[in-house]
């Protein structure tokens, strides 16, 4: 019989604690797969456990901490001693990904992250083994449930954003402190190992610009829907000229669009590449037993002595200014000539606009408008010569738009 | 410099083609993932080519013939000499998917098939990989994208089964022969194929019953939209009480349901299973590229060395009669005491009625009904008996319906 698989396991918060019940109550089909059965040989809590000693009886580290220090260190130490690690920690291999996956490299052992991005949905082995040689054009989703959950809540009653987010909490789809989740963060985070995957290039997470919805506001939305339009906290990485470019968002789709019925606290990911057209993979985001379920689904591939160690073979630029089609909201003074003045500074910039609508007159009279593609830089550039003229009663506010492709 | 990895082709035909050109561009990106570089070393077709002298001067066999005969012996052969093979041939597995997999267990060479399920999406590998300890409770979906075109057109144009039809065949979305595709013989196949990843069992086509989109009409899809539902071809492999389920039917699904947007030559697949909750996975269904990539990412993973020979570790029974709802359309004589008899004869089997809609007068009087979940056989036999009332102006028309979960 075969030697069991000893498994060192750090961290035992929700994700840890359901990841040992899984592991109990998997452990004969593991063994029937695999021909090893996985047993827990030590758990490291904040309160109790030895890394070094757990480290030495274990075959394999799952590490469950979150946050970069001490998961770092633990990981590095793992790889540094021969042994494989699966690790659920998305900042860690979002700044840190060049070490850990060097460090795995030299010791000729797997660094699995499965469940690091977009909770159940299987997308990083799908990347990495599906379309591991696949010319990937485009990796793009909803990857943070929290942000989809409250867009979704906002744009079903109207409430605003403060308090959507309160009964987000009450739910328990937000955190107390929801700061990396609704400013981008945290999917900025999960973009970064999805564009190193799909593009074999390093990203790290300073690399990746990022944007939340703490400013949507719910007439952004509504007018939107006249036009047909959702709204979604979209994560974007794509080829582009001269390199990728890797973003987080807020951004209406046009109602046909494969991620607009994506709803609540769901993740969803689109790969597009010229060879496979488009696949779109979508399920609920973490959750304790699903995040348990993608790490033992990566224990699995280790005993299957699958996959080669991830490489990035290639460097390429990180493209910042990238063209975009945006939705502009201008509260704008109620008199003639108006929309001439702000036309012509968009012009100015090389801006078209697609479609305008007045809304409201008065002290409500607003300017809804749509442009054309272009620039983001010359966007930018246009939307402060607007922000500077005397018409306008408030800021202007300005969201990205993917509107229908006619193909 | 490692030695190149020598391909024997077998079919050059659309897909066989594509993967010539697609693994000609892709070389160099084989070689830098895993070390060695592909190339094609002999190809056999109906024209030239010897099939054991291919063999012999092969590392692995690609078999892009299609149907049963001669691929089984080629394949057969291939894995009886040691040779990995990959296959995008549902056909093959279905019916000898025993046989070969027990080959493949014996020479301890791997026999992978991305490509012969659900077109460009990875599911062949999600179950085998990601879910291979999961307990999966359901898979099902879009297994058919021609049928999919079909039903979508016939939903958007009110046009006839037939008219749309030949619409199909036109566009290339049918072949000349749909036989096959129409009558969910194909999906069958599939849907065999991926009850056996799922539930580790032996799964043969003969063991799943399937009905087609043959009889559907026009009138069936107004009624139903009347109602928020969609109409769509499901094959849906299931554990049931006792065993497992495994059909091909067409099925109308809640507006709400993540397989109702969905639409035209689309394939799409769920898994369901309490620790994961359910992942959706969609993308076009087979073209020759598409295909291709499917082949050419299992190529890269049996030089990776990933994942072990499949296995089927249980024997589960195959189960027919389950409970479903359905949508019952009834053309009446248009007469008091109709509905009562109808609703005797679906009481006298336990059947019970959800909701009832008289249409039309005189010769165009109907009922259309939506029934509580029931057996088969029951529904089966109470349709038996609706049919020898003498109050039918045609047969009775029944269609399965998968109704808003309230969860």
């Amino acid at each position: 019989m075969a030697e069991p698989l000893r498994i060192g396991l750090l961290g035992r918060g929700t994700v840890g604690g359901a990841f040992a019940d899984l592991l109990g109550s998997r452990a004969a089909a593991v063994e029937a797969a695999t021909g090893r059965r996985p047993e827990i040989a030590g758990v490291l809590t904040r309160e109790a456990g030895d890394f070094d000693e757990i480290l030495e009886r274990s075959d394999l580290i799952v590490e469950l901490i979150g946050g970069t220090e001490p998961a770092r260190d633990y990981v590095a130490r793992a790889l540094g001693a021969g042994r494989p690690v699966v690790t659920a920690n998305k900042q860690l291999l979002a700044q840190h990904g060049e070490q850990l996956f060097g460090l795995a490299r030299e010791a000729g052992v797997q660094l699995r992250f499965e469940a690091a991005v977009a909770g159940v949905i299987p997308i990083v082995r799908v990347i990495q083994e599906s379309f591991g040689v696949t010319e990937i054009a485009k990796v793009f989703g909803i990857v943070n449930g929290t942000t989809n959950f409250i867009l979704t809540e906002m744009a079903a009653s109207g409430a605003s954003y403060e308090e959507v987010l309160t009964r987000a909490q009450e739910l328990g789809y937000a955190e107390a402190d929801p700061t990396d989740d609704v400013n981008g963060a945290d999917a900025a985070a999960k973009m970064a190992i999805l564009a190193r995957l799909a593009f074999h290039t390093p990203v790290t997470l300073d690399e990746v610009s990022y944007e939340g919805i703490e400013r949507i506001e719910p007439d952004d939305i509504a007018y939107a829907r006249e036009l047909g339009l959702s709204l979604k906290l979209l994560g974007v990485a794509e080829r582009r000229e001269g390199g990728v470019s890797v973003r987080v968002f807020p951004c209406f789709l046009y109602g046909g669009h494969p991620l607009a019925p994506v709803a609540g606290p769901f993740n969803a990911v689109m790969v597009e590449a010229p060879e496979i057209t488009e696949v779109t993979m979508s399920g609920p985001g973490a959750g304790g037993v699903q995040t348990a379920s993608a790490v033992l689904g990566d224990v699995v591939s280790i005993l299957s002595g699958d996959a080669p160690v991830h490489e990035t073979r290639e460097r390429l630029l990180i493209v910042t200014d990238v063209a975009s089609s945006f939705y502009l909201h201008l509260a704008v003074a109620d008199r003639p000539g108006v929309l001439a003045r702000v036309a012509q500074v968009l012009g100015d910039e090389d801006v078209s606009v697609k479609s305008v609508v007045q809304q409201g007159t008065g002290e409500d009279a607003r300017l809804v408008m749509v442009l054309h593609e272009c620039l983001e830089s010359r966007f930018a550039a246009a939307l402060e010569a607007i922000d500077a003229l005397d018409v306008l009663r408030a800021p202007p506010r300005a969201i990205r738009v993917i509107e229908e492709e006619f193909v």
